[in-house]
């Protein structure tokens, strides 16, 4: 049975990606999957060192995401990409690639990425001072349908977790945690059922 | 038990690095392990579209397909590269980055290549019309201490498969072929001494 699959996160800078990405891995890695991550600032150095930030460089960027997923994903490897990756016909043309494809889309509002702003991109890119920086001057295309949705201005780091890895079990691309027979989302429905029945 | 390695054939354009690598792969399928060919055009294609033939590119090249022979490796992948790769120090960057890695030098004298010369690539070389050509205008440092050293000018394609699976047989890379206790080479030592004592 094939093993492999590659989580796909998508999302503005800041938006989580990187986070949620390593935060998952531990997961699997501890459930047994082997699991490599592709993060963007990685990805740049050492597959796209000389690319831009123009439409067609973020393109060829992310093909070779997906060229190098799809490597890892068809020899039972789990690949998870971090990357802005604002066009959804790249993506969906890696997903067609790759057929084993979750896509997560790492939401956040605008206002709270300015506010967050560790490396203070946002404040230069609203100066002007970066230029093509997506969602200031360049644009992001969200995903319309993906696996998995997180909103990571409106809930903690543990909650995307559990709803990424909840979504992966449902969809049997990793096996429920060692020791639990239900998946979080399932647990969840039992209980609210053992307290309609006043079991609990 | 790490199963993963990194086959690395080196040489001049059309010494028989892609033939070769695709056979040792054929091979190694039917063997049960997981194989990936990075073959240089295909590189070139989806991992380094944009760059050229100058050393500064041909490094940039070369250590990509290094990243990922790493990520295959590290996963119980066998990553077999066919590149020119005229650069000791970048062939030996990437050996020390993997670990695991076995480099093929397809030796082969230019008088051959220049008579096989299927793409007609040496003759327009030789006239000028491609610049940076390895061999002919362009350095190639072969390797000083390859694991296994092919000549294709003197031997055939079946000859070089054989020294290169059973030196990967040796070093404990690849298990010996199904039914047989004894790699090629153990083989032939066991035939002679029983030539030697009279039995056969």
């Amino acid at each position: 049975m094939a093993k492999g699959f590659t989580l796909w996160f998508t999302g503005l800078s800041g938006a989580g990606k990187s986070t949620l990405a390593q935060r998952v891995r531990d997961i699997l890695l501890e459930r047994g999957l082997k699991v490599e991550v592709l993060d963007g600032d990685v990805v740049r150095q050492n597959l796209s060192k000389g690319l831009g930030f123009s439409k067609e460089d973020r393109d060829t960027n992310i093909r070779r995401i997906g060229f190098v997923c799809n490597l890892l994903t068809r020899n039972d490897v789990v690949a998870i990409a971090a990357a802005i990756s604002p066009y959804r016909a790249i993506r969906d043309e890696n997903r067609k690639l790759i057929g084993r494809f979750v896509e997560v889309y790492c939401k956040c509002d605008l206002d709270t990425l300015k506010e967050r702003d560790p490396k203070g991109l946002y404040e230069k890119a609203l100066k002007g001072e970066i230029k093509n920086f997506t969602g200031v001057s360049d644009p992001y295309e969200p995903p319309e349908h993906p696996e998995v949705m997180v909103d990571t201005a409106a809930e903690d780091v543990d909650t995307s977790v559990a709803k990424i890895i909840a979504a992966l079990e449902e969809m049997n691309y990793i096996p429920a945690a060692a020791g639990g027979e239900y998946s979080a989302d399932e647990e969840e429905t039992i209980k609210r059922r053992l307290q309609d029945l006043g079991y609990i």
